[in-house]
């Protein structure tokens, strides 16, 4: 694992996202979260629950990337396939955990922890539980892949357990200038800029009339010159322009 | 293509999704809108504005699916390389695409159409215009891609001028039943009804308390008979259970 250079593929698991009955919220705080520890989220999935294509992605992903979170398939019902394709992956029994099992039966009482619920407490061999002050659901880590609930407050508490596990890449800064012209009257500009420093990415993106340029770097030095630059030859455009930074 | 069933994938592109400064909305209106004609969303990527990745990914989606749509990076800026990559796919030029340009010109007025904008004009030579009735950005289709921006305004209006040119599977129909019993109480009940009833996909969605239990069939005649056994199975275990259907 290249301490400065920390990837990241992340698999949303779920026919409910494809039909459109859900709106997935977890890539978002996983994305910004990530950012925010030098983790670089390089590769994201969305696929139906299907064994055969929740074990084909995250072979994939957990081969090409230093990390995997996985959301959704862990709750009790039929349909939640997605801890035994895991132990499938890997090769591995389910096995009944003893941990993700007495924390069942402290949360429901042991008369309560019926054959759906005790399902949940079933993990590949190897697992090793994520804490989860939100519910009684069994979030699980396993080698570099971290599993985890699809509901989004449960998802952000499992992945809050899993942050202190995680090798923390170099931290990318990011910085914003917001203008009132448009992407291409300044497009040619931003492109010299870029290539003149080619480790500084260097976004455009139109919002309602204006453009937002996001340059990111893990060098702030050379990110403020950057920046300084650009606030320059925007002046040389428009001398009175409005700009925002950030 | 076998008419009944039409699949299709998503691919999202931009950095700006995957360092989370940015929350695609494009995904859920694209899914809801396959739905209602029948096409299948099968397999969503996000992935960053990287040549090679998004060659990699549009090549293996356009052979898999019979549909394959993209949002992001066909701006003016350094950045979008949505064009250029899909054009390399394809083995074609950029070539000045006739339509597109007078669009510009159209909309910008000559004078105000810089080398930026003008990039915009530059397709694949087999591409074909979408109609885009919110800017002037061309999206276009070549082959079974449709190549659409990533703002969500103008990639809806796109979706929609994609919309006549796709051939529609068959449609499946939903109904949903909301209960307030726990997905773990009738889970055994579900999963005897999903065996009794493979062609029918049933889904069991923790939702702040209460259950929601989705049925998706082409069959409406079998979805409903499943639906009202459901329904049978949830009153034996509590006769005044609340049901929400729709």
């Amino acid at each position: 694992m290249n301490k400065h250079k920390i990837t990241a593929g992340f698999i949303i698991i779920g026919n409910e996202i494809l039909s459109g009955r859900t709106q997935d919220q977890n890539l978002n705080f996983l994305a910004k979260n990530l950012v925010e520890m030098g983790i670089i989220l390089k590769d994201v999935r969305v696929i139906g629950d299907f064994e055969d294509e929740i074990i084909e992605t995250v072979n994939i992903l957990k081969s090409k990337y230093d990390y995997v979170f996985t959301s959704g398939g862990i709750g009790p019902t039929h349909d939640d396939i997605t801890t035994e394709c895991i132990a499938k992956t890997f090769n591995q029994q389910l096995i009944l955990h003893p941990l993700a099992h007495e924390i069942l039966i402290k949360h429901y009482g042991k008369e309560n922890v019926n054959q759906a619920r005790l399902k949940m407490a079933y993990l590949p061999s190897n697992a090793s539980l994520l804490d989860n002050p939100v519910s009684s659901a069994p979030g699980f880590r396993i080698d570099n892949v971290f599993v985890m609930a699809g509901v989004p407050k449960i998802f952000q508490a499992m992945f809050m357990a899993c942050k202190k596990e995680l090798i923390c890449g170099e931290k990318i800064i990011s910085r914003e200038i917001k203008i009132n012209l448009t992407e291409s009257s300044i497009a040619q500009d931003l492109t010299k800029l870029q290539l003149h420093y080619p480790d500084i990415a260097m976004g455009s993106y139109p919002f309602e009339g204006q453009t937002s340029l996001v340059f990111r770097s893990s060098n702030l030095n050379q990110l403020n010159i950057a920046i300084n630059k650009m606030i320059d030859l925007i002046k040389i455009i428009n001398p009175n322009e409005n700009i925002e930074l950030s």
